[in-house]
């Protein structure tokens, strides 16, 4: 089974010691500590797709400990970056590029950084806020408010109708897509509600369709800023679809051979699928092999 | 199967309403709108258990259109409200008598109201922010940011060694927790992790034991302040436990019939569970169903 992408990191956090100011200290002045290359937010890869390494700064940037990898400290600095959160061209192309375990890697880094450049002054009572805890949190001087980076779940699902071989999943588009781009449904979760009523709201709302039972697939990060893509199936008794058109510009039932082909971007393939790292894709994958 | 608390709502959202202000001003001058009767951000329920609603109050306190009940737009207040995020024994009390469903509506109003209190200026730029989108986020004036409600996916979960009659499950303590009160680990979802590896990573850290595969069970907002609980069981093939003494006072394997004696409150029971509006509780019950 196809990992699902920016999952399998070999990074290990170490987050135990992000509350320790004198085991920071020591990792920062460690010789083996090197510091993630970005061109603003984006990756600078070596040849091989790898993520690319550099020696600490002298300058005194605020730098996040992202964990240890290979025995070395790893770390990502924090300064102003572009307030883009979109993925660049340059971006794309690295994404093609990337082994899974290094795009997970990146996908940390790039969430982190740009929470905090976004995230400089305390929503409580407006002070200028500091990084704390390695660079996994900032805190108030003012107020003493904490506050932690975003992570934001957003259901991404399929509504299933029929079993077996008459089996259908729905897909749709919105109007800014590429053209006959189509992806699984998807919707934040918001508070006060589960990851089930998510899923059930967001198909009604989306397609008008009603959901049944909701089983859970797989799940991602997504770095862009930083969500966490939960990826469902629902099954639906009625495939009747009532689009909402301010979301949804058309949508599909497909079934597995057109899924499959979609996957395999064969010829006469019903639609354009999503990326492999993005989870629309494992989605796809995981449904056709019974999930 | 019970229902996992705080889930249920019988709550319409009607969020494709929250970005047309003229339907909010409608909304706000329905005769039959109600506002949600709170103390600070206890509830004040009816005799029965329910919530408590009121007339709109006069003067022009910022509300949130909550969604559609019974024909009528409900809406919460925001105000000023104690920062306490933590449970009163009042709250504690009321929880026990809330049907589930009841207690829905609740937590979403809650998390909401609670979070605005708490997020009044612009974290990118420290300026007053006001409320928008029919109390569903707040917009800045200055930089243009807008901003969301948080939902902060937390990963609750039993590692599980053994099959069939032989299987036992995890359950910890922390230190000031009631006294034998066990329930299941669990930890804050980062940046750049699936569900999976959060599961995998919070095991290792607080119990030592390394997850093999994880699967998914339930989810239920928790509404204290505004996290998504994610219930999950990892196998695990090697029981020897290593406890991080800083999160996990103590740690036991228990098997089916410890788990039914404590979700019975049996005398003998190994330990003393959560309540059943905690997720964890759902989790047991679903664990011994076969999950």
């Amino acid at each position: 089974m196809t990992p699902a992408g920016f999952t399998g990191s070999r990074l290990d956090r170490a987050d135990a010691w992000r509350g320790d100011p004198e085991r920071f200290a020591a990792l920062l002045a460690d010789p083996a500590a090197r510091l993630l290359r970005l061109d603003g937010l984006d990756p600078l890869l070596e040849a091989d797709g790898t993520l690319g390494w550099a020696p600490l700064p002298a300058d005194p940037t605020p730098l996040a400990f992202l964990g240890m990898l290979d025995g070395a400290p790893r770390f990502a600095a924090l300064g102003a970056v572009p307030p883009a959160t979109r993925r660049t061209r340059g971006l794309e192309a690295a994404l093609a590029l990337m082994p899974p375990a290094e795009a997970a890697t990146y996908a940390a880094a790039r969430s982190l950084i740009d929470w905090h450049a976004r995230h400089g002054f305390c929503a409580n009572c407006s002070a200028v806020t500091a990084a704390i805890r390695a660079g996994w949190a900032r805190s108030c001087p003012d107020c003493g408010a904490e506050h932690y980076p975003r992570t934001d779940p957003v259901v991404i699902m399929l509504a299933e109708h029929g079993t077996g071989d008459d089996a259908r999943v729905l897909v749709g588009r919105q109007a800014s897509w590429p053209p006959n781009r189509y992806s699984a449904l998807a919707g934040f979760v918001e508070v006060g509600e589960s990851i089930e009523e998510a899923v059930a709201r967001e198909l009604f709302e989306e397609a008008g369709v009603r959901a049944g039972d909701v089983r859970f697939v797989a799940s991602q990060p997504w770095p862009f800023p930083s969500q966490l893509m939960i990826a469902c199936i629902a099954t639906v008794d009625d495939a009747r679809l009532t689009l909402d058109a301010n979301e949804i510009e058309s949508a599909l039932w497909v079934d597995r051979a057109g899924i499959a082909g979609a996957l395999a971007e064969s010829e006469g393939a019903p639609f354009l699928a999503p990326p492999p790292y993005a989870i629309a894709h494992t989605l796809f994958e995981r449904w056709l092999a019974g999930a």
